[in-house]
């Protein structure tokens, strides 16, 4: 039999792009393009599979709406996502992890004054999260922007609330002189991702369940240091272990302190039990 | 720094198909995530380009519909349709080549007598096509199928003329007991692929031509031999050296002879000079 020679085929594709003049355009196409038949290759990729691999990557686009991102889930569900937060992360040792920004940052919430209470028609326990923004060294970034947004106790962002029109568990916060900050929220719940689409039935046929473990995401900036976009997650809850999107890291790992009714650290009265988050951010010089 | 350990990362990642009981698909999605992994690491893809390539994959899906396939085009395009095409083909020592179907196909083409004409109503230089379908060892093969298409002498297939809803430049062909087959149609011309979409665009980046030589399509069956998707490339044409679509093989390029006007070989009468085109299909036993 007459094999089909791949070298040559690969190499005759390259060699195509030999006139295109933008230098990183030219070697993101050749190294996509070497994997891409790298893979159809040693798979010996079937007509029918190949034909079924266009059909869900049109079933992938055909879902897509402005509020949508089917793509996106793909990449987060096949830990693409976090693999390119990962390797453009700037980290000092010790210092902040980053992940993924998932699909659920509403641009422009309120920048409120520390120990500003953002759970108001919010389901879900209440917590109160604290603590300092330092430096590589421990010592206290003064000004820092931390930008804050989770889910409910339920596992619903406000955007995927029926006629929520309005910022639920979202607030911006400034650290003071001593680097320290302090609000309240909730302590958010596990969650699936959507599983209608082309990327959960993915999920399905790969046995996974669909779940990310309850986090809050805080975006974090200030003058000298790398921005930093990650998540606090909460100790003990169920999916740490297998995060569907590969999001948690161990160093962003927190324990949810549960304290009976009463007074609270910043001097409230609480009719129910309610849980401190302390938590320092260690960001890392620009 | 502390870097990201992206070997861990991919290893969490293929450890999480570990409960999926369709052996196929798990190792389709293992080397699928293996390659785009090492894609993403060794490019160090940014988050900028990130997002551009989630952005193109939507606008690849936002342009498909029924009678256009962005995703196959862009396949097309990367050389995977012909790679794809190359891993499979059953193709014993000097038998005939396959190459891609494209998206003009057309099921259903009439069954026509030897000899006929389906270059009715076709723009461009009338061509007889004949010769034998044969086996390995040269002895002909009767009653085998020649399923036959191309686009007309302007670059156009009836699929893409506007108004066009009956077949042009199609017809089904069925050797003789002694292998041989003939029919007329036209010379067909090279033509450009769809460039107002995301795959024309990344072509246009590429700095490639999109044009693809001219060729007539042809899948043959018989009871016995692999079923063979081929096309037949006009030789001394332009674009042969490089189809944006790498479909062409040596073998598969034929000599167009021209006649001046008068007697043809099957004995009509012509006005106007015309071609011959002889070719032998070598098919590979089942």
């Amino acid at each position: 039999m007459a094999e089909f020679n791949t070298a040559a085929h690969l190499q005759e594709v390259l060699d195509s792009f030999s006139h295109c003049e933008d230098a990183r355009f030219k070697e993101i196409m050749t190294s996509v393009v070497r994997h891409l038949h790298a893979c159809v290759a040693e798979l010996k990729l079937s007509p029918e599979e190949w034909i079924s691999s266009v059909k869900f990557l049109t079933a992938t686009g055909a879902i897509c709406t402005d509020k949508r991102q089917e793509f996106i889930l793909l990449s987060d569900l096949l830990g693409v996502s976090t693999l390119t937060v990962g390797i453009n992360q700037h980290r000092g040792d010790d210092c902040l992890e980053e992940t993924v920004e998932g699909p659920f940052y509403w641009k422009g919430a309120p920048e409120l004054p520390l120990g500003a209470d953002i759970s108001t028609g919010v389901s879900g326990e209440k917590a109160y999260y604290y603590g300092k923004v330092l430096d590589a060294n421990g010592c206290a970034v003064a000004n820092a922007l931390l930008d804050v947004w989770s889910g409910d106790g339920d596992g619903n962002y406000d955007m995927q609330l029926p006629e929520q029109t309005e910022m639920l568990a979202r607030g911006k916060f400034r650290t003071d002189a001593q680097g320290r900050y302090s609000f309240w929220s909730i302590k958010p719940s596990y969650y699936p991702i959507p599983q209608d689409g082309p990327a959960g039935l993915m999920q399905g046929k790969l046995e996974r369940h669909p779940n990310r473990p309850g986090h809050v995401h805080f975006k974090i900036s200030a003058d000298g240091f790398y921005p930093v976009n990650t998540q606090l997650f909460v100790a003990n809850g169920p999916y740490l272990e297998s995060d569907c999107v590969f999001g948690v890291k161990p160093s962003l790992i927190v324990n949810y302190i549960e304290h009976a009714a009463g007074i609270t650290p910043d001097g409230k009265h609480l009719n129910s039990t309610y849980y401190s988050v302390p938590f320092d951010f260690r960001l890392t010089a620009a």
